[in-house]
């Protein structure tokens, strides 16, 4: 897969590392445990699973520092996921190849568009638009007037750029993405008919950020759709007008955002959860799978469920969710208990 | 933004408000409250947030009639954010620029397209496809054979529409949306295997409909999936086959509505709600998002949940799930009273 | 809709039916109780609803066994929506007609494409592709670098498949669907930064899968993201990398399959529902809509809720569910009683 070879001990020090072994034995690539074979280097992410190094073939391994294993030249670490994905990009990067502007590409007037890019067929590029170095746009990718793209991004095919739109620097996002589309904001007469609102606004994503396959993000109604610098978004999520999400944020799948929701910095938002509009998420905050987070969330709160509450009571919650219909009938046996006994008792309240 | 200039009172007139303060100041804008500046016109749409009003510079103000403050002109109107969005039209308003056809668009054979079109380039268009007038369809859209799009549709990027499907007129669609793909239909075998039902139906979609990007539209299997008029949807919604939604409907992002659902006028659906096949929501039915609608509901119900009940019994059976684990201790709490009371009281019956 | 005639008694023998009435009746198409003419067979898929053959039109009925009628001509089968597919099937069947490749098409070098294609304008195809015969791709279809695509796929527009990615024969892709984009990987150092893990992996399609309209099928991080033969999955479903889905499963609408999940044959899975990373559904497992499964699940398992539990369980819990308030309110009421009765018996324990 790689064409680069390097020691052992070169990799150690890139992730300022522990090693164990020969420090000259040459690794060639990363591999999984599964598959590595002799030239290449695996990783182990919890002590526990150090068994599972046994069967792997592979010539070395990223270990945590809790693991001992005197049969095989060990690299040892405090987060080996980190240092592996740290390898793996070492091991694969390559010059970025400028293909230039394909011929079969359509490109509007008054752009700025830099040498040493790759356009590819069948892109469309509107009025205006500026691209940083080293831009590759894959086939299909539609970009509209006005939009400014820094340098070293990354399109993948059918991604839509509407106009005036603004992407920082290595920003990757992948096919069947659109950026800035209209939000949904109607308002309604007397007669129940919906008078769309023009959505003058734009849409910013700072530098780092990926995005994947067909997610929307729709452009402000007034000023801007904001994705900060480091925030990696996931597939098929919805980002409404004026949403702003904070630095190193994570969005998994099918997430939606309401219209004007903050996210603080480091946020983490499980798969399929749903902000309401307008609430604000302090940094930190972590928000379980499923979930619908209704109201603000202080710095930090780790919440689940809908309405989401505190992640360990909803733990709670939910377990006692499925003994509800033992619960109720213990309820009406009681209910028949205490009132025996209570006409009893008190014979004059019958 | 806008090139037009007008003055308070004709502003006034448009929405038949209640002008207070200068008639002829000149207003060539609508922003809102923050960004506003001297020649703009802002808007508050809550009497409550009065005190926005302060530090806003915008030269004038729509406000609900509860308002009032007399350093500011004022335009006083029932519906505030329906008055602005009047307003942003007019601003906006621009004659539609036909810009032909593109040369590198694809058009296919025996297709009815008037000569007040903008077809951009990377278009492809199908065999004995009509188009009204000015129509706009962005690059990479791709419409399919005999279809049939009425006056003044806007289609964004990307957008496809597959053979036969037949929209209306000022019909908005954004990009990334499907219209017309195949409905999830397939009959099982003795041996598990999917017979796919092939899916001869269409879509209609109505005149002054707005769909968001993302979006999947799927045809009828017989008959037609049909949306109509004035409904608007949001991004990343799934319409099954043979599903039909009355006028003026609002579906919200991410919501679902399975095969042959019918859901009545005025339908409101939350974000990430799902609605079950062959059921019917009456007209102005409310539900709230991320709700699952098992059963057909009559004309005006709010619901909520999964399954769906009314909101209200929703609201309060949601508090008290979060309490369910405190609630589940006091009633082995009174158990045991409880035992302790029947053995004394009724120590024959142990 | 269809140009083929045939008799009734040649239709019930393809689909190994007991034939009723005269069995030289010419069909000529396959339609819906509703739309049905003399010259088209129409289906009853419940005995129940016997009744609504009266007012239908058809020419002829497939019907479940149980029925009889005797004014009407009936083809009887066990699966009567089985048996109208596959003769809808026949109907609609048509010889592949291959229009070669666009002119305005971009084809990439050293590619092994078959005369027998129809490949429309504005596709690209990038090097080293191999193509099936009778493959279809629709305008917009953007194909990746070394992807191997078998006989008689059928690809709708706007569909992208990144480099490397392998899809068998007879497979079906709807518009705006991507396969192959990026897992959503990341390893966070210290800051809070998060590095990209590179996705060298890959994804397999085997044979007669149908995928609908925008799909994310993410590949590997390593190894593949493997959908196996016959399974069909719904519009805007959530394939993270690594997944395995088995024979002929079935997967709703907006459903997410977390990261390296893998599911049985035969699973089925409905709309909206969730599957955690790393689990395992066995053979048969249904999900029913909107569920959030969190744990493997053996053989045969049917769930529901979230977290998923038994959906008999579940049924009844979430029947309690809408009862909450009362039950919270009762059991409020019986404390106050327990408390007065208590004190009376045991006055000294107060």
């Amino acid at each position: 897969m790689s064409e680069k070879n390097t020691t052992l001990a070169e990799l150690s020090r890139m992730v300022d590392g522990e090693l164990h072994g020969d420090p000259d034995i040459t690794i060639h690539g990363l591999a999984d445990l599964d598959s590595a074979t002799a030239g290449e280097i695996a990783f182990l992410v919890k002590a526990s699973h150090v068994k599972t190094l046994e069967k792997s073939q592979g010539g070395a391994f990223i270990v945590p520092h809790a693991v001992s294993y005197e049969d095989k030249p060990l690299i040892k670490v405090a987060n080996p996921y980190l240092a592996a994905a740290m390898i793996q990009n070492f091991f694969l990067d390559k010059p970025f190849q400028a293909t230039g502007i394909s011929p079969k590409a359509d490109i509007g007037s008054n752009c700025d568009i830099r040498e040493d890019v790759s356009i590819g067929p069948l892109v469309s590029i509107g009025n205006g638009v500026t691209l940083g170095k080293r831009v590759k746009l894959h086939p299909g990718v539609v970009i509209g007037d006005g939009v400014k793209i820094g340098d070293d991004c990354l399109l993948y095919p059918n991604v839509t750029v509407y106009h005036s739109c603004t992407i920082g620097s290595r920003v990757i996002i992948h096919s069947g993405t659109v950026i800035g589309s209209d939000g949904f904001g109607f308002a309604t007469d007397e007669k129940g008919n919906h008078v769309k609102w023009p959505h003058i606004g734009t849409v910013q994503i700072d530098d780092d950020v990926e995005i994947g396959s067909n997610v929307s993000v729709d452009r402000g109604t007034f000023g801007k759709t904001h994705i900060m610098q480091g925030t990696k978004i996931d597939n098929l999520v919805q980002i409404a007008h004026n949403v702003r999400i904070g630095e190193n944020s994570l969005i998994t799948a099918q997430v939606g955002i309401a219209g004007s929701a903050s996210l603080g910095k480091n946020v983490v938002i499980g798969g399929q959860s749903a902000i309401k509009g307008h609430i604000h998420l302090g940094d930190g905050t972590m928000v379980a799978g499923k979930s619908g987070v209704h109201s603000s969330q202080p710095k930090g709160s780790v919440v689940s469920g809908y309405p989401a509450i505190p992640h360990k009571e909803w733990l709670k919650a939910s377990i006692t969710f499925g003994r509800l219909p033992k619960l109720y009938a213990e309820l009406q046996d009681m209910r028949k208990k205490i009132i025996k006994i209570y006409e009893k008792i008190f014979p004059d309240e019958g």
